[in-house]
Order: C-alpha cells, then structure tokens, then sequence
C-alpha cells in the first residue's frame, strides 16, 4: 500500500502512439485453482475489491437453496437473467416483465432504478419514441426479480428486499463468504448501482469461487447442482447474460460454447470460472474503464491457456485486436496488453 | 521510471464506494510562469507527453504569423473554430463549410476524417435522418480549415498540408518548440485523431507555453498579440471552443469570462493558463479518462487559487460534484480529487 491507501499495481496495457507509450491501465489479477492456490498472479491480489455485478450468480445461490426457484418455477432463461447484466435489450425486459407477471408483482417493486439501456439500438428508439427507459431496462433487473422472488418466499416484506439484514441478503452474503473464503464479518456493506448490497473481497477469494461455481465437484452436492444449472443456463442463453451488441461476456461464452463462464461488474472487475477445468481468474483495472479490462482479458486469457483452439481465437479475435486506427482509417498507434 | 517505461504517477482522484477506495486515476500536473519556473507540481511533469489537441492555439499561430489570417479574412468567430475541439453542432459545421467556400476549397479537401459528433442532440438527429457524419462533424475540422487555408498561402498541395515536412506543419513544429522550450529535434512526430501530426513536450514545457499563451508580455510583440486575438476569440466564443453540452473548456471560459483560458487534448491531457496572470498549468491522467481529468481539474484549479469568486465556483459546480450517486438515486460513493 502506499500513502494515500491504494495499492501500486502494474500496467496492465499500453496504449501507444508512434510506438511510446500515451497511457496505461494499471491493475491486479490472478489465477487459482478451486482450493484457491495461486498458479499466477501480478499485483496486490490479495487486496480486496467491491465484487459488484461479477458475483450475480453467488447472489442467485439462495434462490435455489431456499426452494424458490422450484417452488416459482424459473426457467433456464429466468436463471440466465437473474445472473446477468443486460443490456436492456426486448428479450431481457420482457423477459423480467412476464417473470414479475408471474410472481403476481409488478415493476413497482424493483427498487434497482431506471438508467439508459446498453444497448445503443434500444437507447436510440426510446429516444426516437419519447420513451423513458424503465426499472425493467436496468441491467439488473434480471437479479431483483429473482432477489423479489427470493424475499417472497422467505416472507420477507418486499420493501425489504435489498436490505443487507434481510433474511435473502444475509443468505446471500453467507454464500458469498463461504464460495471466496472470506470471513463473513469482513463483509460490510456497500450500496451497488442497482442498490443492493455489494461487499470487497480480495481478488484471490474472488477467484477462487469462480473456479468453484465452474468446476463445482468439491462443494456439497446440492450446491454444486446449482451451479451447474446456472453454468448450464448461461451456456444455453449467451445473450441474455448480456447482450448481443458488442458484451464481452455474451462474446466470450459463445465462442467457448460456455465453456467460460465469464461475468463482467461495474468499474471493470472481471471473473472467470473454467468449467470443467478447475480455474478461477479475478482481475480489476484500477481506473475501472472498459479499454484496459476488454484489451487485458482477452490477451490474458490466450496467455495463460484457457482458450483451447484457433476458431475460439478467431471467434473472439475482435477483443484482442491492438492496432489503434483514427478518424481517417490511419494506424496510430496500438493498446497492447502487458502480458505474463 | 518503472521497468516497463510509463513513470509512477500519484493518485490524482479517489472513487470512492462506502468510504472505501474501489478506483483510482493516477497523473501529473505542474504550475508554472511564463518563464517556465515551478509554482507547483506532482508526479512525472518533466517527462513528455503526447500534446494533442491542447496545443491547437500554438498550430494556429502560423496562420497569423504568415499573414494568412488577414489575406483570408478570418473572423474571430473562425479563429475560435481554428483552436477548437468542437462538438459538431450546426454553429460549427455551418461555419467551417463557409469558411471552406471562401477558401474555394470543399469538404473533399478536409483529411481529418470523420467521427460521429460529440454532441449527443446532433448524434441522435444524424442517426433519426439517417445520415452519416461527415469531415465537418470532426471536432478539429475548423483547425483544419485553417491548416488549409495556411497550405493555400504557403502554395504547399493541398494534399499535402498534413504532412510534417510541409512548411506550415514546420511552422507550427518550430513555433510548438518556441512555447514550450522543447528542443525541435526532440519533437518527433505521431499521428492526431486528425492525422495532423502531434508531437511529445515535457508537461512543465506546455504549462509554460500556456502561461506565455495567456500572458504574452514577454514574448515579440507581433506574436504577443495573436496570441491576444486568440484567447479573446476563446472568451467571446466560448460555445464555438467546445460545445454547448457538458463541455469543460466552454464551462471554464464562459464562468471565468475568458480569464482562464483551457484546452483538452485527447487522452486526457489539459493545459490552462490564466489570462493577465502569469501562471500556465498542465496536466495528464495517465489512463486517458474524462472521468478522472473531469474531478481532478476543476478541484485543482479552486485550490490552486485560480477561481477568483464564488460565482465562478458556482458556475462551475457541476464539475466538481463529488458525490456518486446511483440508478435509484443513492448517494453511494464520491469521486474526490487528492489535491495538493
């Protein structure tokens, strides 16, 4: 640590122009195995970090141990939604609409708020149409509806539902715990985008649950169920975890057939879990932008082995392209990831 | 420097969840006078970066310096557009395209390429008339007017006028080495957005080429008052320097009346230097991002003493908000600057 009380990571890419270097993105990463022992790693991952949108599917956990999921009867498409982050596109809001229909609930009781979708599509015709976007646009509006779901079930009062001592939340906190090793009173609260609880765990926790939900054999067989059907959900439904303009995670779960399961959180906190192959990676770029995390995911990926054929390199070859070209189609320069 | 080539910059502005630190935005930044002395400074400011478009006042210098200015009879309202970043409203693309009719030059002849504009009302008309941007809708478009109408005096091919070894690209080289006291052989030339040529000069050299910008007593007197003609060209236009949505540079001139006068360059490079006042300050983000230049200028500029009133600090509020809020509209974080 240093003074001001952040950690001194290293680049993790290059942006160069004229080969020098114009700006770099700074940050921590790590990959583990699902004991969360260390194969690799650079800058302080042991450092925690708010896990905001990347642990959607540690925070779905309770809806299937709680009996909701059977008792409401989702779909793979409901699972898929409930631990993505959408891009507002027709098939997630309506999606989430017939979902709250079904709970007997409406759009009223989505306390996540409304932002611009996304997707530029679907922003553009709100606009075209005069139409403001709704709760229903907000990218997670997938995960209230089954938080809703959640707090109905376990009759907790629904305008309790995003409170962190509520009885879903608690559940959800517990699993977060246990899934990344953290200690639970570690876990203090702070308030996400959508207004649900979100909490910091150290990058190397935060790794080692995703090589647990991908490759869940050592957990306890109900658990390891679940997550196998929210792999399983995400595998079937790419576009619903995200969506179909240019996500890195519905990208990347297409070209791997699923085979990575890849979620994305706000100021550019990324996981990935191995199915199947007993990894768990966690990254964060320190300046939380989208250039650094889509350059250095993608080239770290290929590094470190998790992409297993040239036609998963080519499927994803638009992530991990440097060249850097300006208004007039010239090569200016390059953003290239630092890699292991 | 660190081993891999980028300097160890402090943390410029802290985002905040909870009270706890989730990004940073590292950088550096100097005070100066127009004799180049140190006021003030933090991290790397003796190293070079990438000028971009902060310097478009010094590229314009050769237009008036060559007489080009008064043969083409170039209004205030163009030599705004000439030292621009413009955002693509009609006020600027009109007046580039008469500007370009009076040269007896077209669009054709403009080669910075085009980009959809940054004003988001003119992106939303282009795309509901299906219309695609054109070189107009370039934020330098009016600088390459004026590049254009230097070629056309100098009698360089107007396919040429890009081209670092023209005479009026050398112009401008020698004058940006003038300003910033960079050795003209340092100056190597990359690629702009544009594809003008932008060079590398220490931050402490452009802060001083904006303290001398601003207060141009020390320099010739020819020279002293073009740079005179610019900066109240900059005060009496202050939408035609940027934009009249969420641009800094026209907030900074229309709150200070053009006593600060303030220009962005690309990946969040920046330079002020205060009318009268003798003082030049730049700075550069390291990670190329408008949000952490956006907090860390204005709070800066306030502590720095460079704000005279509390209607400037009113007028200017809206920069320097450090309150986060989310969809549902929580306070939940603060994006604060760590000022000196």
């Amino acid at each position: 640590m240093q003074a001001d009380g952040y950690p001194e990571n290293p680049v993790l890419v290059r942006v160069q122009r004229a080969g020098l270097v114009e700006s770099v993105h700074r940050g921590a990463w790590c990959l583990v195995d699902s004991s969360g022992d260390l194969l690799a790693g650079e800058g302080r991952f042991e450092d925690p970090f708010f896990v905001r949108s990347s642990i959607k599917s540690i925070q779905a956990l309770p809806l299937f141990e709680t009996g909701a999921v059977e008792r409401f009867a989702f779909t793979p498409e409901e699972v898929a939604l409930a631990i993505a982050s959408h891009s507002g596109e027709a098939c997630h809001t309506e999606q989430v609409q017939r979902t709250l229909e079904r709970l007997e609930l409406s759009i009223d009781d989505l306390r996540c708020g409304a932002h611009q979708p996304n997707d530029p599509d679907v922003r553009f015709t709100l606009r075209a149409e005069g139409v403001q976007p709704t709760a229903l646009h907000n990218n997670c509006s997938g995960k209230h509806a089954g938080f809703l779901a959640l707090a109905k079930h376990l009759e907790v009062p629904l305008e309790r539902y995003l409170d962190p001592e509520s009885e879903g939340q608690r559940l959800a906190r517990a699993a977060l715990a246990d899934l990344t090793g953290a200690a639970e009173e570690t876990l203090l609260p702070g308030i996400d985008g959508c207004s649900a609880p979100t909490y910091r765990v150290p990058l190397r926790g935060l790794a080692t649950a995703f090589a647990r939900i991908a490759t869940p054999d050592g957990l306890e067989p109900g658990r390891a169920e679940y997550f196998r059907r929210m792999t399983a959900a995400a595998r079937a439904n790419p576009v619903l975890i995200a969506g179909s303009h240019r996500r890195i995670d519905t990208d990347i779960l297409r070209a791997t057939e699923g085979r990575l399961f890849a979620k994305i959180g706000a100021e550019a906190i990324y996981a990935i879990g191995v199915c199947g192959g007993d990894r768990g990676l966690a990254l964060k770029v320190d300046d939380g932008g989208l250039r650094g995390l889509h350059a250095f995911v993608m080239g770290l990926v290929d590094r470190l082995g998790l992409l297993v054929s040239d036609d998963e390199r080519e499927a994803l070859a638009r992530w991990n392209d440097p060249v850097l070209r300006n208004h007039a189609g010239l090569e200016v320069g390059r953003v290239e990831p630092v890699l292991p």
